[in-house]
C-alpha cells in the first residue's frame, strides 16, 4: 500500500504514523516529494483494510492499493494455473475450465410444472446443453410478480434430472433454504441481486457443491472477486463466475450491457472458470446468438441461455428465451465457433 | 399499460392478442396510427407484470407501464396524505414524517466496546439525537475486514440503550437473524447491498418493528420502492427510505453520488417517511455538515450521520466519521437550517 | 406518441389539449381508463419535439415515443435494407457494410514525424489493413498534453497515404479545420467527445467525405443515432457508427466497457454500417486481439486497432498499441474468425 | 507519480527504467515490497501524461497518480485563496464568489422574440435576477428540433440588456461563432455536450470575456477541472464552474441527477466560483425551488434557473421551466435560505 500524506503535514506526525504502521507489522518507506510526502508499506496488505490505515492519521490523503484485495481467488494464489470446477452428474462430470469443451446450460426462467420442465431438459439435452437451469425460488423486483414454486419444484427439477440425466443449476435466496436446495442441485446459483449477501456468501461457502456466482448489476470486478473470496475463505473453492450485464445509462434496447471484456480480465486475475449469459445479458432473444458467438470467440468457459417450451403459444418467443427449435439452430452455430477456439477437439480426443 | 405492435403485425394476431388480454380482465383499446397499432389497455394493470404481457405475442415491440409499479406505497395509496413512522424509545415516542422535527440517528460504523458505544450514545443524546446507530453485524466488501462482534454486539447496543434512552437502530443481513436482533433494536435497517434481498425483505414485513430501507447503491426510485412494497405487502407499513449515495462513474472525491432531488421525487410518489445519510453517501467527514444542511433546506424528515469517538487517537477524525465534539457542532449549525423549514417550532409547540 | 394525463385531469382540458393537437396536424384518440385518461397521436409525430408535447398543458404526466426519434438513419427509411460507404483510396475502393469483407483500420493514435507514420502505413498495409488511422489533431484531457502536430501532420499523413496506398482516416474537432483536413483525409473523424458537437456534424454533414462517428462515451443509442441523423439531414449519407467503450462505474482493468452487443441491435435499428475499436474500447493492448475475434464473431463490418512502432523502446507495448508484429499476428488470427462470418469467400469472389 | 512495476520485473529493466526517468528530470526512488517494486517519482510530474510514463516499458503494472493532474485552477495554484469573477453589466458589476451573493441567473431556454425575451427579462429583474439566460444557439439531440434563431436572437438579447440593465448569458457552440456573441453576451456559456469541445475551449480562453463552464454529463470532476484549466492555460481566468446534472442509471423521474455534493468537492480543489442548475438538474419545475433551497444551504455562489413567460398557454409551467409568477415566489424563499449563509448581509453593507 502507498499512503499519500497532504501538503504540510508535521514531520512528528509522519514519524508518528510511521511508528504506529511497524506496530501492525509492515515496514514503511518514505518518499520526500517536491510538494508531499507518500510513505511506501512493505510487508504482506493485502488483506489490511484500507479504511484502517486511512484512520491513523486525519493528514492521511489517500490509501492507494498497490497488492489485488483479493488473495484466495487471485491466479498467483495458484501460480498462474487455472482451476477446474469439476461436476458430478447423472450422465458423467462435466468440467468447467478454459482447457475444457464449452459447457452450455440451458432452460427455463422459473419452472413451471413437470410436463414443461422434463420437456424442455430432454430437447436442451438433445441439442448438447449439460446442465438445466430452472428457478423454484425466483427473486422479482415485484412482490406482486411469480416467485417461483419453491420446495415443489425442487421436486420437478429433481424428476428432470432423472429423466434426462442433466445436471440442476437453480438460485438459492436465503440462508434457510441451502441445504434443502443442495439435496436437489448440482451447482448452487447467487443471483445478481445477492451478490454481496455475505450471509448466503458464507453459507454456501460451508457447502460440498460448486457455486455459481452471478455478477451484481453495478459490481466492479474487485466486487465481485471479493465475493467469491468469501466463499473460497469458507473453504469452497469451487466457484464458477458469471456475466449477466450491467446497468448503466441505457437500457432502452438491451436490458443490461453485457460485458464482455470480462473474459480476458477475469482471465488476468483469476484461476476460476467463467460463465456468460447472454440472455439475461440482452433481456432479448434475439441477440442471444450473436453474442453467444463472440462470447466463445473470446474465451468463455460456459454459456447460460434461456429456453422456454411455451408449448400453448407456438407463435412466441417471449422477450428473453429462445424455443426449443431456435435453441437446436444456435447451438449448431455456436459449434462451429468453437472448432475455432480449439477446445471442442480436446473432448473429442479424450472420448 | 399501452401496447405498442411492431410495424407489419397481421391484424388477425391483433385480434387474437386482444382475446387473450380480455382473458384477463382487461379492456383492450385499439388505436391504428399512420405505421404502427397501440393498444391501450384500461382495468387494473398496476400488479401486471410487463414480460407476462410482452410474452404474449412475438409481435409485441413494446409495453409501455403508464400506471406505477408499486400500489401500497404510492401516495395515491393514501388518498395524498403523508404516513408518519412513530418509534417508542425509552426517552419517548419519536416520529418521522413531514410534519415533525428532523429525527437525527448517529453513531459509529460498528459497535467496538461496551465504553466507545456506551460514551458515544450518551455524547449523540446530549447533542439531540434520538437515535443510536451502531452494527453489530457488518457488510464488508472483504472476508478479511472486521465483520462485526455479532451477538455479542447486541448486547453492549442494549447497555447503551438503557444507558442513554436512545432507540437503537442496527442492521439485519440474514433472515436467521431477525428475531434476535429486533429483540434489542427498536428499527431494523436493511443495507444497500441488501435492498433486494427479497428473502430479508419479506421476513423483516412480517415483524412489527419500524424497517429502515437503505437504497441499493445502482437501484433505481422504482426499484427501491418496489423493495419497500415487499414489506407493506407482508403487513408491516413502518419503513423508512434512506439514500444513501449511488454509484455512478466518479468516485474520486467522493465515495458516492448523494441524490438529494430524492427527497422531492418521493414527496411525489410515496407516503413513507425519508431519511437521508451524507456520511456513506460522500465517505467524507468534511462534507457532512454542508450536505446535511442541504438535505433539510430540500426537506428530509431525518438524518443518519456516523460519529466515533475514537479516544486514542485524539488528532484523527477517519475518513467517514465525525467526533463527537464536530458533531455538537453540526447538530447546533443543523438547528438553524431546521428553523427555516418550520418543522422545529412544532415540536416546540407540542411540548 | 402516448400522453398521459395526471388523475383528475378536467375534461374541458383533455378536450382543449385534443384541439390544439389537431391544429399540429395530429389526430388524437382518447383512451379512458381506470385512474387515467391516455392520448394516442396518430400523424407523422417521429419529427416531432416531445418537449413541445409536454408544454401543452400542465394537467399532462408523460409523453411516451412509440415512434423512432431518428428518420434518414433508421433501417426502414431503406425499407430494411442495408447501405455501404464506398470509400476510393490510391489502392481502390474499400467498401464497409455487412456483405463485404471485415475491414481493418490501423495506426497510430498520433502522427509523431514521417518515418514512424509511414513505416507503421507499411507495415499495417502488409498485414492486410485498409485504411491508417493517424491523429493530426489530438482531443486531450490536460492541455499540458500533447495536442497533435496538427498541419503539418497533414502532410505526413499525405506522404503515408502515397507511400502505402492506404485510405486516411482522422480525426476533425473544430469545424474551422473540416476543409483543410478533407483535403487529405479519405474519411473523417468525429471523435466521441465531439459526438454531440452539432456544429462540427452539420459541417461534415455538408461535405462530400464518409464519417466515421465515434459514440461519445455516456451516448445512448439514440443519442449516437441522431448524431448520425444531422449528418445525414446536412446530405451526407455516408457515415461509419463506431463504438468505442463507454464509461461506466468501473474503470479500473479496463478504459471503458466496450459494448459489443450494439452491434445486432445496431444491425436492427439502422442501414449504417458500423465498426468497432477494442483498443480505446478497453486501453489495454493485451485485450485488443479477444475481444477483435468477438466483435468479428458478432458480425461489425470493421475494425479499428492502434498500432505504433515504437522502435527505439523494443521491450514496450504501451498501454494500448500493439507493434508491428503483434498486429500482424492478430490480423492472421481474426481471419481465422472471419471465415466463419462468410464474409471472407465473398470478397475472394469478386476479385 | 508512483509506478508498479510487475511481479518479477527483471532488476536491470528496473535500473533502465530509472535512467530514462531520471532523463526527464524526475528522481525515482524505488521501494522493494514483498511481491512487487514500487518506483516514488519525485520532481514537478503534475502536468506529466500518465501514458507517457506507462509507455516507457512493459514491465509497469500501474502508474498512480499523486498530485492532482490540474494546475491553475487548483487552490493551491491561489495558496488556498478563492477567486472572484467580477461581470460588468449595465446595472453595475456583479460578483461571484464565496464572500458574495448569490446570483440569479434566470430566462427561458431559448430567444423565441423580443417581446418574450424583454418581458422576461424585466419580470427576472424585477424578482431579483442579476443576468438574464437565453439560447440563441441551441444544442438539440434532433436536427428536426428548433435550433435556435442564431444571429437574429442575438440582437434581441440585446434588446434586453438595454431594456433591463441585465447582464447575458448564452451559449457558443462553435469556434466560428464567438467573437459574434461576445459582442453582445456579457458571460460566454459553453454547454455539457462541448464540455470537452477543445477547439472551443481554446478560443474562449483566448477571449476576455469570463466563461461559464457546465459540467459534461459524464464528465468526472477531473475532466472537468482540466477542462476549466484550457480555458485558464490560454490566459482567460474570468470561469465560472456550472453543475447541470449528470447521467446515471436512472432518468424516470428527474432527467438528471444534480450532483450537489460538487459544492463542497469544488471548494477544496479550486479557487474558481461555481454555479447550480436545478432546472436541468432536475427536468421538473416543480423540483427547483427545493433544490435550488438545498444548493444554498450547501454554499453555491449562483444559481441558474430556467423562466419562460409562456402568455398564451396560461394554464402550463412546462416540464423545466417556471413561469415569472412562481419565480417570484421561489426568490423570496431563497433569500430565506440565503440569510442563514451570511452571504445577504454583506451585499448589504457595501451598498
Amino acid at each position: 500500500m502507498i499512503v499519500v500524506m497532504k501538503v504540510g503535514t508535521p514531520e512528528a506526525e509522519i514519524n508518528r504514523l510511521g511508528s504506529e504502521l511497524k506496530e501492525l507489522g509492515l515496514t514503511p518507506e518514505k518518499i520526500v516529494g517536491a510538494h508531499k510526502v507518500v510513505i511506501g508499506l512493505v510487508g504482506d496488505t493485502a488483506t489490511f483494510n484500507i479504511e484502517l490505515i486511512q484512520e491513523m492519521s486525519p493528514w492521511i490523503e489517500n490509501v492507494l492499493r498497490v497488492e489485488k484485495p483479493f488473495k484466495r481467488v487471485s491466479l498467483e494464489y495458484r501460480h498462474g494455473q487455472y482451476s477446474e470446477v469439476v461436476v458430478p452428474t447423472p450422465n458423467g462430470d462435466v468440467t468447467f475450465g478454459p482447457n475444457h469443451p464449452v459447457v452450455v446450460v440451458a432452460g427455463p426462467c422459473s419452472v413451471e410444472n413437470e410436463e414443461m420442465i422434463v420437456e424442455t431438459a430432454l430437447r436442451v439435452k438433445a441439442a448438447g446443453a449439460k446442465f438445466l437451469r430452472g428457478g423454484a425460488y425466483k427473486p422479482r423486483t415485484s412482490p406482486y410478480a411469480f416467485q417461483g414454486h419453491g420446495e415443489s419444484a425442487l421436486e420437478l427439477l429433481a424428476a428432470a434430472r432423472e429423466a434426462s440425466g442433466l445436471g440442476i443449476i437453480t438460485e438459492v435466496m436465503d440462508t434457510a433454504d441451502v441445504e434443502k436446495i443442495a439435496e436437489v442441485a448440482d451447482v448452487l446459483q447467487i443471483g445478481a441481486r445477492n451478490m454481496q449477501n455475505f450471509a448466503l456468501l458464507k453459507k454456501v461457502g460451508a457447502q460440498n457443491k460448486p457455486v455459481l456466482l452471478k455478477r451484481g448489476m453495478a459490481a466492479t470486478i474487485d466486487d465481485w472477486l471479493m465475493a467469491a473470496e468469501y466463499i473460497l475463505a469458507e473453504g469452497n473453492s469451487q466457484v464458477i463466475l458469471c456475466e449477466r450485464g450491467i446497468r448503466t445509462f441505457d437500457s432502452k434496447y438491451t436490458r443490461n450491457v453485457l460485458d464482455l471484456s470480462v473474459i480476458p480480465v477475469l482471465r488476468s486475475l483469476t484461476h476460476l472458470p467463467m460463465m456468460i449469459d447472454p440472455s439475461h445479458g440482452t433481456g432479448k432473444s434475439e441477440f442471444v446468438l450473436s453474442l453467444a458467438k463472440g462470447a466463445i470467440a473470446i474465451g468463455t468457459d460456459s454459456l447460460m441461455i434461456e429456453v422456454h417450451p411455451n408449448p400453448k403459444k407456438a407463435l412466441s418467443d417471449g422477450p428473453q428465451s429462445l424455443t426449443p427449435d431456435a435453441f437446436d439452430q444456435v447451438m449448431q452455430e455456436l459449434a462451429e465457433v468453437e472448432k475455432l477456439t480449439g477446445r471442442g477437439q480436446k473432448e473429442l480426443a479424450t472420448v
